[in-house]
């Protein structure tokens, strides 16, 4: 087993090379490792197997999902590789370039470019196609990535880091731009934590769990991803129909997502007529048709008008990441703001409204990552937002905010060309 | 006094505000500010005696005469607050913008616009007027901030941070998105370095051991700061006589500064040429004209060619912010290029090459904030690079690059309208 320092200085040595290849250089590379993962389809699958087995009855259902691969899945996570090939490539942008005019520094050009980030890590859980979508993002953005797959997925994410390494050297790129960590245990974790000089980003995507421990030991540039508590707030000058549509779809439409919604917020003056079709939408119509109902987890004013549990204080700080709903009715829009900014991890808030101030002072005032009007919170994701791609969606506010494209992953330096200039 | 838990509390509050304001608002604000260090003066001049016979015979002269305030230097502070009180409001401005055309996001309207960053902490050391150019920024910038002033310099940095609290407080503006920390003791910058969900930007500027306990121990997001171990390399298609210019204004201008000159690399094939030159100019002439002698570290090869002291491995990672250059000769551009590599910092770092192709092999592989080619590192610098002020120079690759203007104080956020779509 090699140590995970020696994969970072592997990679790190492989960086160097990697924001020198031209983009038809990594395009190529990158349909060629799309080309290999289908072929290798069969030793995947063996390995992926080997996972499943291993897997069973050790974690839920629902992840036992998420880590099965079979041949639709390993030719949808060609394409996705096909589909960064075909982004833009994100290095060497010009993002501003001046003739300095005057002083000392007459006739110096001063030229701001993009520039790969170096290494980047990833920690994450047990999805493969996480390793070929990562993967792919980093070659492309001119990168090397050293990927720390879930234990459950560890064998899987070999044999498709294996197939891509395949592609890259056919293109007559370094393989070595792509590393899956060897060492599985949480000291892994820790040791890509604390590689300061070895890595120039790190990106956790997991559970708050994992978030938590990275952003309190990384001593390395690390972005905090993921965390949602998306707040929709029905204004009393909301369309009704609208505010019943947006709630439906951004809590049940797919509860186990980071965007989607946690805690309702209604006004006062709309309450009453809102509450209850929202309850048969909800619960009743859902029975009906044989749907998981959502519990609705009510504050004092909600409960007074319709059924539901008592809601707790955690209940407005938790993230449910299941048909669960937190309802609380508040006086205004100055209140719903309030209760957002304290409570929201500035994920993705939704306001409901069809008057313009309301819409105004919430926008301005909520800060979130993606501030909603009139729609649904699940539209945070990269794709949507014309990135074209996603390495995770940043809940901070240094560097990058909501979804990370390409651009989100790179760095910029300055060039600055003389004839001699001192100062 | 106040803890700083309750400083932070109070910035948090108001950093709610700073992004309400009006760029006219915040303008009028920081004339005001301006006239109110002016007029106050005295009280200011009062506070820098205290401290300067408190701090007299603990530190150094330099430091002591950093610290000293007069009439005129007080006038500058103000003229600094008015020049960024002229700069582009940073805030507010729409980075990108796009209506979806197709699927169920069809007609949502995703505005990607500039906003705070909200509440930004700065640990600094014993220069007043640090003090007021970081408040400046900071409002202008539309957040607040809690200013960790060096204890040496506290009670001028109170009476700067009063003064200018006027100013806001006539202008509308809450005074509290200025907070000076109260407790200079270590406590408190450990207390900025953890206060999270509180502290949303935290600059350190001060020397290694500083920025090193922030990257250690901070949970915040921080930006690394400063250290430069800046090299210039003399190509052997250099012009030497734009050689020795550049390496004398980068090494003797301002040798205390982060983007002076600490190793020189020079290519064997002008090593003889170039050394004995450098030697004269650094060395010899310097002491006919009464000024500090550079010390030259010699490596093995520089040591056949001109006398000096022999290198220690040491000298090659070391910023000596004195009158003293490390000397190393290398055998082809990317000799030099490994070299700077394994140990600059990545602050800024120089080629000085008539060859079209050794320029663009360094260019290309220099990693580093800012690289140059024929002239001097000094240019690293805020105001050189037309950003019209700069609250430091960041080295690393997250978020900012380089001097950090306006635009690297602020974060931004998607605002997305609809009309009820859901996903």
């Amino acid at each position: 087993m090699r140590t995970t320092q020696e994969l970072l200085l592997l990679a790190k040595a492989a960086s160097r090379k990697g924001g020198l290849y031209t983009t038809e250089q990594k395009n190529a590379a990158l349909y060629l490792a799309a080309d290999a993962l289908i072929e290798e389809t069969k030793p995947i699958l063996a390995a992926n197997d080997l996972d499943m087995v291993q897997a069973e009855g050790r974690i839920s259902q629902v992840m036992l999902d998420r880590l099965m691969l079979n041949e639709s899945r390993i030719q949808g996570m060609a394409e996705g590789i096909r589909q960064v090939a075909a982004l833009p490539d994100p290095v060497g942008r010009v993002l501003s370039e001046k003739t300095c005019m005057e002083g000392s520094a007459k006739g110096l050009q001063i030229k701001k470019v993009t520039v790969p980030m170096g290494v980047i890590s990833i920690i994450y859980e047990s999805r493969p196609n996480v390793t070929s979508d990562a993967a792919a993002l980093a070659i492309k953005a001119g990168s090397a990535c050293v990927l720390r797959s879930g234990k459950d997925a560890w064998r899987s994410a070999k044999a498709i880091v294996t197939a891509m390494q395949k592609g890259l050297e056919k293109a007559g790129l370094d393989p070595d731009l792509i590393q899956l960590v060897e060492d599985v245990s949480r000291q892994s974790a820790v040791d890509l934590m604390r590689a300061r000089g070895l890595v120039d980003l790190l990106i956790p995507r997991g559970g708050k769990g994992l978030i938590q421990t990275c952003v309190e030991q990384s001593i390395v540039p690390c972005i905090e991803t993921g965390t949602g508590i998306c707040h929709v707030y029905v204004d009393k000058a909301a369309d009704l129909k609208k505010a019943l549509e947006i709630v439906d779809n951004a809590k049940t439409s797919r509860p186990s997502v980071c965007n989607a919604e946690e805690v309702l917020l209604v006004h006062e003056g709309v309450a009453e007529a809102f509450l209850p079709v929202l309850k048969t939408r909800l619960v009743d119509d859902r029975m009906v048709y044989g749907k998981p109902p959502v519990e609705l987890r009510l504050d004092d004013a909600a409960a007074r008008i319709i059924p539901g549990t008592p809601a707790g204080p955690e209940d407005f700080d938790t993230e449910f990441l299941d048909y669960i709903l937190a309802v609380k009715v508040v006086p205004s829009v100055q209140a719903a703001v309030d209760h957002i900014q304290e409570h929201s991890t500035h994920h993705s808030d939704a306001i409901v409204t069809e008057d313009p101030a309301a819409a105004a002072t919430f926008t301005a005032q909520v800060d979130s990552a993606a501030v909603y009007l009139n729609c649904s919170t699940r539209f945070t994701d990269g794709g949507e937002f014309g990135l074209g791609c996603e390495m995770g969606i940043s809940t901070q506010k240094l560097h990058a905010r909501g979804p990370m494209g390409l651009e989100e992953l790179c760095s910029y330096k300055y060039i600055v060309t003389g004839d001699g200039q001192i100062r």
